[in-house]
């Protein structure tokens, strides 16, 4: 595993193979993933023909390959490349693009929604990440674990030259849901926002906008062992749950005795979301970020009683949209958002999920293609 | 029980007597009230003596009388005066009212907050029904079920000439809190709003408040036999949840398949929340009004995961502040908000709530003091 | 002159002539327009043939044609067909549109923008009608007064089988105008609204949609011949400025001292944004809608003292987008806005010009193409 | 002038003196102030005596002392003390403060307005900056400028231990005055921002607060002289608007060809307004900061079409309120806002106001009392 540099299009970009290599779910609903090769497809009206250098992986890659969300409509198809974090260059344009801004040599991203409508009431709205027809990458749509992916002009990410393409996939999916989390938390400066989960791969990068992107206090929960990536991060009061007695009088000492104004709960425990609306001001917001896997369970104690009494809100967020992946990696350019990633080869994406699945993964991991 | 008319002061107003009636709970926990003398107080540095003519019977004083509601700090201590939906004359001004606008023979009434500290941070952000040292009337503050009552001259409500005091009791709490809800809700021009409890107490006025002043298009659900009050009060589409096999498909197809915008509970049925959360669009808010009595129960399905896929929003409203009081009996005076209600005297006050435990009431009682 | 009942697709929709007729403006910046055969245009990619049978005359069309706004960039071109409130029927749809909600035979809307890009900043922020480079109808792109224009299938606006298609024409500029304002005003329910202008073509829509849509109270002000329309509209408060000396004084009477939360001018003279900012209250709204024609004149008495003491709000409102269109026929489609029109036959449209010119014309005119 | 260091309550707190010092206009209208002595009022109800130990000298304190506001409604009172940027100590309660949260001896500070009713519209909205009845501090209200004045209790701003009272005084006109604007200009992370003097004693504090604050790109203009304090400041893009020919074109580099999102106008000029809104995006905000002395000036090119057509936003912000100048010392207090000041004699205060007339102040001068 290496640093990867700031890439540059590749001499050979419009020699366009008939096949390449992909990475498929072989066996959906097991750990189980394998590199085929398939047909390189022809980019439709308004697509573009993107050769992808990097994805990173996720762990809802892991979620979709196992099945294990059961929100979703639909087990995943059998064979389905997955992935949902790519970034690489457009070799070819499909028919009607002639005035596009987005060119042949562009370097673009893929993101979890590959393509959109644009004109159910969720688009037209500005939130595309609502969208009634999105289409999902890796799951009922070929994703980014391959050399080629097709995707709409109008929907690929453009981009800055000042990051590194490995360093940029991961934004695409991670930084953007917790840039439209931040915005649906409603954070201001000088608030005192509270990330459960701290030091994870969500968590850190929550942690590093809320206060060098948002000007806010963070406070940070996590267990001990992530203190350092918190801090680091920008956390101004660390909170190990394994250690402090009560989180809940602990937050309210560090808020003057109010409460924090809002709470990101990028950890998919229940027990977190309970907790949560115990340390909360009036009109605080809960933002709900990780998705318990398995059956859709209850809000353990998420009672209506608390929430009336101090008028709480419960927001829950999915990805961001089309403007919300621009913003983020005008954030990550400037340095305000740092991936902590390693990357590894496509070929052995494998491994990759299997030490996901032992827990094995500090930070994100991004594959290298070809 | 009779109809009242537009009430006018007392011609005895400043003859304050040293004892005066009052209606007590003698045995908090259980169904018990009683008529008693109680001293006539002095009123306070800014405060102004309230010689009380009506007063509404809320179900939360029955929720308070019975020590039902577990998010309150401490039983009801007995012997408390209860009621906080009062309606009278300033009988006399306590020190430093020289010039206030409050002054000798105003109508005004009593709210749920009978007073609030003008100092914490929720009174300073212009939302003084979270004040952090707020004072409940009928708790542990003396309340409106009695012939006078104190209260801060600058946090009683002004009466509008065109209502009826027994009209305007019960809205400076049930319209108020309904108020504070739809403004919770977001509730725009031309949404769908769904109102689920539509025939009920507040849910009457939820209706009427959301077609009629928000301009908004009701969808309400209810038994029904509550069909007639709820279409009265501008429900466009009625679902009888006891005919309908599938409230959400429902709901579905009268909203051209995309859903509510906004839903406010305002039964206390967990059933109902969790229902609540299917038939939203994107970004749906559901307002959390009904709080459920007995144990904090959790939100039955309030899932995280339904949550996140569709961005939804869950809102707690309890009462609303002394702006929103004013508001509010605008829309009454307006004729806008129209309070359902039945007179009863002072001293009929323990059948009022033998009534209301027997689901004997409908729409509101409010009593007459004399 | 007649009044035009709901049109059903024409059977002879698919037999497109290789010409047809158009008005078109011969000599921009004189009043001078004529009827000419064109040729029937080929709809591209992802593009509508409309058959147009209606198309409003809106007084914008009037300024393109006079070269009267010195903020457009460029004098219109000679030739140009005129026109920007187009309904017709899908006559043939251009490639990639297999799968479109837009199909042959639908009844649709051309607006004031037939076209935006979906990828700039304002359109992926869901504020299309300030796409940087959308295509203004009537102006550079040719316009609706002809039988044949294309548009994009994802632009056009479908309309609602309740509503005339004459009916509907007029609402697709004027109400959508009028409505987006409405927006930006922030109306709430139960505020005073104030409208510069209330009898005139858009004033009238506005009194309508603040009264029975948002639930304002309305101040109308205009010249007293045109007290009856504004009242039939919801104003509740007339002011005739020829008999009101002090229209500011009035207004403070009305709104019992504190002054109008918003007004909206939708007359084009500096007097009436120099006066509106004086009847506001403390954070009060100014729309700005009527475009001034000639030089770009200052705000007479737009002091920034006047604003910065009462913390004034100055909103600028061109023209509304995708979503409000469909929102604006709704309520039209509901009854809430209803057009005051009478049609002209597309052949005397010198004439209609001729009339506006003379201010000659109550409410609008619908030109009817055969 | 000397910087000082923080202060401790004096041991001689309740020792007060019948008569004390104070800096009185003798000839409202000219500059003219002088050293008088006065007597010391008793607190009144729920008022504090303040033993004051510094005052910030702000210029609208020159400008009242010249009756150079039109926009106020008299001219000043001759013989009245001046100032409204007190920081001093709690000397004595007045009756009905023996609950209070502020107590004898606690550090606090008088603001512009010294007092407000808590009781009209803009009080109950959160908005008591625009209380109707609030009282001006150095106006018709005795000011900061002398050793002793009275404010209500619950008017009066703690000052937090971290700060300094020299450093404080000024943070409660100028900063608040900052952060309510900064807060009209619904700044966002990542937006740019511009501010218009960005050097001065407004502009340099309004520089931090946007960057280091709320995370916003801060573009400066002003005199080259101001180069250093403007990026000292956390200004990223410097304008010297003596060398730079085009503004406009060079903002419209900066911002990648769209404009900025918002802009402070906190100079007086009526040229900075007219040029504000030329280089503002599509739905840009300009707040009106600074006040143009004299004749209520008209906005020189803010032309209604102009707005109209880029749908721009003019706000007016004057002060800010009571929990805003909490929030305002609280960015104070941990480094975010410094101010830059010198110390002065009350006794010297007429050399501050000539040094004032003839631009000889850098910052802020506050002066020391006793």
């Amino acid at each position: 595993m290496t640093v990867h540099t700031t890439s540059n299009a590749p001499a050979d970009l419009t020699n366009i193979p008939k096949k390449h290599k992909a990475a498929v779910y072989d066996k959906p609903g097991t750990l189980s993933i394998k590199m085929v090769e398939v047909d390189t497809p022809e980019p439709g009206q308004g697509e573009v023909l993107v050769r992808l250098t990097h994805s990173g992986v996720c762990h809802s890659d892991y979620s979709v390959m196992m099945n294990a969300w059961k929100a979703l409509p639909a087990p995943t198809p059998a064979g389905q490349v997955g992935g949902h974090e790519g970034v690489g260059f457009v070799a070819k344009l499909g028919p009607g693009l002639e005035n596009s801004p987005v060119q042949v040599g562009d370097r673009v991203g893929i993101k979890w929604l590959s393509a959109v409508c644009n004109s159910c009431v969720p688009c037209l709205s500005g939130r595309d990440s609502s969208c009634t027809a999105g289409k999902i990458s890796g799951y009922y749509t070929p994703g980014t674990f391959q050399q080629y992916a097709t995707a709409p002009a109008s929907y690929v990410t453009p981009i800055p030259a000042e990051l590194d393409s490995a360093a940029a996939a991961p934004q695409l999916c991670a930084g953007v849901t917790v840039y439209a989390a931040m915005q649906k938390a409603d954070v201001k400066a000088g608030q005192f926002v509270v990330i459960m989960g701290a030091g994870g791969g969500l968590g850190h990068l929550a942690c590093a906008l809320a206060s060098k992107g948002f000007g806010a206090r963070v406070i940070g929960i996590d267990h001990g062992s992530k203190r350092a990536i918190a801090e680091d991060n920008g956390v101004e009061f660390f909170i190990d749950f394994t250690e402090t007695k009560d989180v809940t009088a602990e937050i309210m000492k560090i808020t003057g005795g109010l409460g924090a104004h809002s709470v990101l709960v990028v950890t998919a425990s229940n027990a977190a979301y309970a907790q949560s609306l115990t340390f909360l001001r009036f009109g605080g917001i809960v933002v709900c970020i990780g998705v318990p896997e398995g059956d859709l369970a209850p809000v353990g104690t998420a009672s209506p009683a608390l929430l009336i009494f101090k008028e709480l809100r419960l927001v829950g967020s999915a990805v961001g949209g089309r403007l919300q992946a621009i913003e983020t990696l005008d954030f990550a350019a400037r340095g305000v958002l740092k991936t902590h990633y390693k990357t590894a080869k496509l070929e052995d994406i494998a491994q990759v999920f299997q030490d996901m699945e032992d827990g094995k993964i500090q930070g994100r991991v991004v594959v290298e293609i070809d």
